[in-house]
């Protein structure tokens, strides 16, 4: 399944839930078609019912239902029945079925992230950083996946413009690709990981040069270099879809419809198995969790020595997943 | 107001609430003052009204409420008048002053923790890390006021034993001053900061140096040597009860009841206005955030080569606020 999370433009105001793509321009909205399904069955509280079921919100879900991959597909083929059924709408004219118009966009898949950590998991982006500092990269990085947690306050998803801090000449996008924790778990062993992996998105963990390079000196963070502004989306597709929970996939980056990254999520020195392991040992990982894999090989201007500008269109795009594409806004005042 | 966070052990287990210290062995607890007099005032859904009003829990009263310490004001307000009434408890007997018998303990003050930043502003502390290295300390420390972010899942209260992850031979203690944000902002100026600062606790930074060692030669982090414990409490005091809202304070640190440490919080680099303009910069500061001061000089076993041990136990106290003591605990299984 593809999850994402649906913006609803309408006359009072925007409305934010969670859905699932059924193809390209429709959205299933699973709260509704719950809520559907328990009117039609004759509950009084249909709603209520639903909204504990399966909340309108994908954090919601993930953080109070045991399984909520099995909650998806149940709503899926409910779907697929009422529709038979010629069942189509509450009696107050709620539709389950959305489609893709002008009052309807994608926002980032995940509302609410726990905690959010950023590996380093690619070693070809290693070495070029190490290779700046003319240093080889150090032997911990071969025997911990090490990874720095940002803050959450600033993710946004697809089509926004990405913020350029006042304090910063400096910026830089990061392709990476992104797992969401579906499963709360304390020393997961790598065999067990993978029924903490609810789904895999893209990661655009947006970093501002000159103010790391100063925070790293520090030895701590970073921070004000990356957590005014992360990209996650458009979709989350669930794990259930790839063959494997380390799928090895393509991801390229293009600038202004330019190509500038190309590389593999396979291409990694650590699994997800072994990150979900090494976080977990003796501390918690919460349903709601966001891991970032690392920036892939060439995946940055900072490797390249090519810089994006304000008003440049990043156009990141892993294969089984889609592309995430945003504008890069003007520097913010202060 | 010293306010807390208590739990009651009763038949049925045990539960968890908000409270603010009327002495050393009575605490009052707001959430009930207000359902009892709501109940006085006729009120049929008073307990309703109480947890929409003041919520049993400090994250959720400052995460709704616009002026959280106004509202426990008038919780005390409202004790000395209750008891003035001659009414000290509801109907059912639920009371509000509850007396500190063996059925109540504290945990820490804070239940939830939004975002957790931890800085690095102590010169002391500082300049003996980066000596050890034989490295200056860099120039961006003064500058900027550096921090990490630290996982917020692994914190815990007074009196519980410290968790000595399996995965280290190096535990250590840090003396930090804490700082609970009582105000969302963004772009915050260094002279409004006392508006979003709720009050002080006390900070012990639990760390695994081997591992930190380790993590911070790939310069990211630290995670794994921080974010399986942090303790706090056993207090909050709120920032009205100082004088100014950068208090200069007496920090010391006791081993089995010997001192190590000695440091004044006053004796910082950086403000924390200053911090909090710093932080804020085109990102958001959330009600229920908590930054820790970083550790104050002398503050740790590593500035002095003393190492702690599984059953010492630490005694850390800051005047004004009280005494965070905790027993290390034995090295977990894996």
């Amino acid at each position: 399944m593809r999850v994402v999370t649906y913006l609803h433009r309408h006359s009072l105001g925007t409305e934010k839930r969670l859905g699932i793509m059924v193809s390209d321009s429709v959205i299933l909205d699973p709260n509704f078609v719950f809520a559907c399904d328990f009117e039609r069955e004759g509950r009084f509280n249909a709603r209520e019912r639903a909204n504990v079921h399966c909340p309108p919100s994908l954090h919601a879900l993930l953080r109070t239902r045991e399984n909520p991959r099995e909650v998806l597909h149940e709503a899926w083929g409910l779907m697929l029945f009422l529709e038979k059924c010629g069942c189509f709408n509450m009696e107050d004219g709620t539709k389950y079925l959305i489609e893709m118009d002008k009052s309807i966009a994608l926002t980032a898949p995940l509302d609410k992230i726990e905690t959010y950590r950023d590996f380093f998991v690619h070693e070809k982006h290693v070495a070029t950083g190490f290779k700046k500092r003319n240093e080889p990269i150090p032997p911990a990085w071969y025997e911990l996946p090490v990874y720095y947690k940002g803050a959450t306050a600033g993710f946004i998803g697809p089509d926004k413009d990405i913020l350029w801090p006042s304090y910063t000449d400096v910026l830089d996008y990061e392709l990476e690709l992104g797992m969401v924790v579906g499963l709360d778990g304390k020393n997961i062993k790598a065999k067990d990981a993978h029924k903490h992996i609810f789904g895999f998105t893209i990661l655009n963990d947006v970093s501002a040069r000159d103010i790391q390079k100063k925070e790293m000196t520090v030895r701590l963070g970073p921070a004000k270099a990356k957590d005014f502004c992360s990209v996650i989306g458009p979709v989350i597709v669930t794990a259930d879809e790839f063959d494997t929970t380390e799928p090895d996939l393509l991801m390229t980056a293009k600038i202004n419809g330019k190509e500038w990254s190309r590389g593999r999520s396979g291409d990694a020195h650590f699994t997800w198995a072994q990150m979900i392991e090494h976080v977990s040992r003796d501390e918690w990982i919460l349903a709601g969790d966001f891991f970032g894999s690392g920036t892939v090989g060439t995946g940055c201007g900072l490797e390249l020595d090519q810089w994006i500008k304000p008003g440049d269109v990043i156009e990141l795009e892993i294969e089984q997943i889609g592309k995430l594409i945003n504008k890069v806004g003007h520097k913010s005042l202060y």
